[in-house]
């Protein structure tokens, strides 16, 4: 069993991870390459980082000692409808010299196992986007939220950053003095604080810069909303307490009232100690007293452990995963 | 004095109106032509439908008997700056036989000034978009929201249009069976009510098609809201009375808490008897108890009465106006 090796992928847009791993829980092999989400990149290319993901992290060991393994990522669903994309991704495996199976996951459930065993229970990712979703048996089962920056994403860090230029706008309006936060938005975008003598030619250029680029681009504000928001500046502390009401009632769609089951954190504005994190655990806290919430963790290890779990020696999956996957 | 004539152009998205009446009244000639808005339109077919409305309104009288004109346009102040679309504008006056000058006006003051001679008040328009501005001395001063729909136009059909999807969205992912708005909705969108035995197939069809066209098409589905809301549907009715709170909210940021100015509601969602026009009433007794609200009126005949305003011989604005202004 020592030699048993499974390996883990964790397919983002911004970057690929692979996560080879023993049975122990010795990492015989890490791995990263580029962005490799099919459904933004294509299947082809997405498969090209996986194959470089995969090749880094078997650097040191022979291929043929990996026994099972398991890719996290979005838009799993439409990857497995694809024969084209499933094919690429079959190639790939076989070029990084893998013989043994693998299984596609969704990256919400992958978030969710690299911060629990428990296999029933809910997880929440806010990024860019946002989406809830509640995990039966090791699968996710029924899904909230996860619509888009157009129809969705409510609390997520598209919605953060539009908000905060929602704001700005409104003072303006009302030919307010803006504050702290509205004063960095301001900079951010148009290179200076400075208020036109008519405050409405600001307004203009605020709309002009924001809607010349893409809708999603308002996400890079998020970060100026969380350091705001670490100071104590009031509408930053309003529009994350409104952020974190918009994720938990995203998680109500799925969740029973009072339900015990752990809540996984995951994404970058719930992942380590953000404000908007604080404000998320205060509300799961006040509607399911008795939920543990857990961050999410090594994305890649989390998929390891789901491979591992397909082989027949792993009869206790909370030791397993307690080896496997490092505690964030 | 019965012979001065006056022109007035209501230059909108869908159509450009003309009006050519005697300062006593008398409607000497109307004219219609296609959507003639410069930002959305470009200058010189903004101009060619000026030229075709104007010709259609000169037909029976001579223009060298006009004395003054006036236009009103969405983007006023952007066609101002731009010396290309002025000039193409002048072309088009001239073009037509006339030898007046004129004035150019936001769609916003000329909405106004189609509801009320009254020199000092406030307009509220909410169509596609929502705007709010105040007017002073018969210029537009201040302005609210008119943001477009990413970051703004709270209240408006867009806004409507989209809160509709989102609660039809937020019944499948609490697998509720939607109710009548959300049945309505999701046939307008997907060509059947039924939802697929998975619900989220249902969801992401519907992500799917209204990321496809262009945002603000969601303003099409409006009308269904308003129709909704006439038969007492709960979730439509919510709906209209928060738009109509978030115009009202659009109102406070330009108007001072108790002024007795009259407001002038305009664009399709408040002019006539719309259960909107009646929520946005409501708030605005509540917040503004003196006020006297009227609905706009016909623009070409509003930007007319600002066109004769200019002559010496208008000594009498209101009673000017309800010469020239046919009442709603």
């Amino acid at each position: 069993m020592s030699d048993t090796v499974v390996i883990g992928l964790d397919v983002g847009g911004t970057s690929t991870r692979a996560a080879a791993v023993t049975l122990r829980g010795h990492r015989v092999g890490s791995g990263r390459a580029g962005g490799g989400n099919p459904t933004s990149h294509g299947a082809e290319r997405a498969a090209d980082e996986l194959r470089a993901a995969l090749r880094a992290a078997l650097t040191e060991i022979d291929p043929a000692r990996v026994r099972a393994g398991a890719i996290g990522l979005a838009g799993a669903g439409r990857l497995l409808a694809d024969p084209a994309g499933r094919a690429a991704f079959d190639r790939a495996w076989q070029d990084a010299g893998l013989r043994c199976p693998y299984t596609v996951h969704g990256d919400a459930l992958v978030a969710y196992a690299s911060g629990t065993p428990d296999p029933d229970g809910t997880v929440l990712i806010a990024g860019t986007g946002a989406i809830a979703a509640a995990v039966r048996g090791r699968r996710l089962d029924r899904v909230a939220d996860g619509h888009g920056w157009l129809l969705g994403d409510a609390g997520s860090g598209f919605w953060l950053g539009r908000e905060a230029v929602r704001r700005l706008l409104a003072d303006l309006d009302r030919a307010r003095t803006p504050g702290p936060l509205a004063s960095t938005v301001l900079t951010a975008l148009l290179g200076s604080a400075a208020i036109a003598p008519r405050p409405r030619d600001t307004v203009d250029a605020l709309v002009q810069v924001v809607t010349r680029r893409p809708p999603v681009d308002l996400a890079r504000l998020a970060p100026l909303v969380v350091d705001a928001a670490r100071t104590g500046e009031p509408v930053a502390t309003a529009l994350i307490a409104e952020a974190a009401a918009h994720l938990a009632e995203s998680v109500t769609r799925i969740r029973p009232p009072g339900a015990g089951q752990p809540v996984v954190l995951g994404g970058g504005l719930l992942t380590g100690d953000t404000p908007l994190a604080a404000a998320v655990r205060a509300e799961i806290a006040t509607r399911w007293p008795d939920a543990t919430v857990r961050p999410a963790g090594d994305g890649a290890a989390g998929a390891a452990w789901l491979a591992a779990l397909d082989l027949p020696e792993a009869t206790d999956p909370a030791a397993l995963h307690a080896l496997l996957v490092p505690t964030p």
